[in-house]
């Protein structure tokens, strides 16, 4: 297996302030970077040659005049691409973006999680050399590499905790595996987190307070409070899924007492209460085609699991006053069902202070939310210098 | 009523930055401010000749030789001082602090939110002159106020917004009254959100994610996510009073299929369960002096709320994953039955990985604790140019 060695990007706190106000607000001259900055113009120069001779700034093009560069400088998000992955229970996404986030190529598969770390990890490489190969970027120019996995992960070393749907990735060193490959900073996070950036980089720059909430094999939501992305102190904020509360009283045809939200109102939750009433489905694949299909029964089970994240919800919206929940993954996309449970019940059980402004809707993000949200997190990490 | 006009902190961001490395890191030289923050010489020159001017900053004593003063400057936290209010249902907290938080003087009150506002901040306003006279410091010297309310807050404006327990207090213009007597910043908050600032400046510096719970005669929770103070899209995050629960299950004596939080858990709450058990008490400091008096069917009382609350903040737990859960208010000092009661049920339910870590205890801050939150926010938003 070739090595490379292509990280280059390590900013200084000084050179990124620059590059923000060049990403943010447009071109400008070194003047107006010194006084925007209140840095040195002597600082201000030898950061700027920096960016300058790494290519992620360059002169504007077209105002050059004569044998003297024209004093206007932009940056350039194409002097860098990013390796962005999504990976679900049964499903995969491998992109290239550049800079800005913007997705240059893309790969999807079908896959299973539970295939294990070598297997799974195997594609993800191959698929980013034939994205490499595709492009005619060459490798040397990947500046990160940013992994979505559908599960708890520890952000700050990238490995895989206690993950409940991943049979052998548990403590597995995904960013080492990843570096034998490509020798450069590759960052690891839930995928729900990375969905709540994508979506809020995309769609809902201005909403400080957001909730991205995805339904699929599990339940887990991506929090975004202040602008930033909350992990909690261990990295599991955002667990909804395991959230236990007595359903005894709103949703007696589940039979229990108590029961956690994944089991009633995830995918395979969903196939299970249908099975039990005589429509035999396994996972949320077959939820979502029967939906799909017409199926009232499946309809109907469909909104009575929107109802029950609903539940939890509400304690959520009381907890956290976001502006937007997003609702996103698998069953979402089978029909506005699920959304419709969900606003019926938090519309009538959250206060009005919490929700006179609440917006609850689906991703709009669509297939590749994932992948622009590794990159958001790369991008966040490379030139933002967050976390 | 004599009209002061004091405001006069003012400061750049660059100021700012100066100033945080003098207050966090101690005595610097103009040199290695300019070498730590990256500014040209020429501006933080300019800067700390504002804040020489200021009296924010000195030459540092006992250090200067000859004429020409030595090259060390401080941060100087008793050149203003600041007032800090934290406003209860039934009680009242009224201090002078120095820029670093440090209370100098403090005057207590017994009141009734409920007489209103004109009553209330007259009360605010004339122990703020006993404790400037006593001082012997002139008003001048105050750079802003800072008011806890206990109920929620447009922080944005600083008026109370619907607050249930607080007739006479919705929209009424508190930092317009305040400015009457003083002409300087005032800022206002719900009281839960200082308290959680306040516990966190003091106690647990270092926990990034913590969660402070006030139960007394309301019950709500100030979340701190990320090291910052999160208030939500409408500033009304934390409000687990209102949270409803299928209860029936967990708590059959309540005799009630869904009740909020609030209803079960307040001191008002656990004071109707008992009288309804033929204890007959009405207020939560009833409950309070019972408890203290130690009636066991008090304590088994608090307990069952304990348990209540850990419903609510075992979901919680799971969404946000706090390091630190700290329970004050009258209710949590009337012993440990508050805080047992919640970790029965919070470490039996929240997921293991969220619960590993978690600290839940009883506040240490006191009766001081809400207008130490109250400077904190003050500082914050006049040094660190916080919101």
């Amino acid at each position: 297996m070739t090595r490379m060695v292509t990280s280059d990007l390590n900013l200084t706190s000084d050179a990124a302030r620059l590059l923000a106000y060049l990403r943010h607000d447009g071109p400008r001259t070194r003047g107006q970077l010194a006084e925007l900055t209140g840095l040195a113009r002597s600082t201000v120069s030898s950061r700027l040659d920096t960016l300058l001779d790494s290519g992620l700034v360059a002169h504007r093009r077209g105002t050059s005049s004569g044998g003297r560069p024209a004093g206007v400088l932009e940056f350039r998000p194409e002097a860098r691409i990013l390796l962005a992955v999504d990976l679900g229970a049964t499903h995969g996404v491998v992109a290239l973006t550049d800079l800005a986030g913007s997705v240059l190529a893309l790969e999807t598969a079908d896959l299973d999680i539970a295939d294990g770390p070598d297997v799974v990890l195997e594609w993800v490489v191959g698929a980013a050399d034939r994205l490499l190969a595709q492009s005619g970027r060459p490798g040397s120019q990947l500046a990160g590499v940013g992994i979505g996995l559908p599960g708890p992960v520890e952000h700050s070393t990238g490995l895989p905790a206690n993950p409940p749907i991943m049979p052998g990735w548990d403590g597995f060193d995904v960013p080492g595996r990843i570096r034998q490959r490509f020798d450069i900073p590759v960052l690891v996070d839930n995928d729900v987190n990375l969905l709540a950036l994508g979506e809020h980089a995309t769609v809902w720059r201005h909403a400080d307070d957001l909730l991205f909430v995805k339904v699929a094999t599990g339940i887990g939501a991506g929090i975004i409070s202040g602008g930033k992305l909350q992990r909690g102190a261990q990295g599991s904020a955002g667990d909804l899924g395991h959230v236990r509360i007595p359903f005894s009283t709103r949703t007696p045809q589940h039979g229990e007492a108590d029961a956690d939200l994944e089991a009633l109102a995830s995918g395979p939750g969903i196939a299970r209460s249908l099975s039990a009433a005589g429509l035999p489905m396994k996972t949320g694949r077959d939820v979502f085609e029967a939906s799909r299909a017409g199926d009232v029964r499946v309809a109907d089970a469909i909104r009575q699991a929107g109802r029950d994240l609903g539940e939890v919800l509400a304690t959520c919206v009381n907890v956290l006053n976001p502006s937007v929940i997003v609702i996103g993954g698998s069953v979402a996309r089978a029909g506005e069902h699920l959304v419709a449970g969900v606003r019926e019940v938090v519309y009538s059980q959250s206060t009005p202070l919490a929700t006179r402004h609440l917006t609850i809707t689906e991703s709009r993000a669509g297939e590749s939310g994932g992948v622009i949200g590794a990159a958001t997190m790369l991008i966040q990490h490379l030139l933002d210098l967050a976390d």
